[in-house]
């Protein structure tokens, strides 16, 4: 699987453990939700600004949203 | 300092610790020479494609390029 599949599946595990919508991790993201489901699916290449704001807003490090990928 | 200063200048250790310059780093990644100086000197922002171009020429887990970031 490519690494924006496997990072997408993880991001979106991290969300659901927070009990988050993806409207409300994209609000907390400060990023639009059609972004967020693109990125949970793996179409989009997020750059390592919006890593940093997704982690940010998940609250753990970016290193955390790489753990095991 | 912002996250792509951070990053850049933990790839320039990481790079440096192979004894590489950016060139033979940007050959082995299959990027460009200017580019890779750019993303050391924290002024591109890398997408996650390219990070894990970046992991996997330097032979180690993009988790492991973000430790202590």
């Amino acid at each position: 699987m490519d690494i924006r599949k496997r990072f997408g599946k993880k991001l979106r595990a991290l969300r659901e453990e927070q009990g988050w919508s993806q409207e409300e991790f994209a609000d907390r993201a400060g990023l639009h939700r059609t972004y967020v489901s693109a990125v949970e699916r793996g179409v989009r290449n997020p750059t390592l600004s919006v890593l940093e704001r997704l982690a940010k807003a998940l609250g753990v490090s970016i290193e955390e949203v790489f753990k095991g990928l």
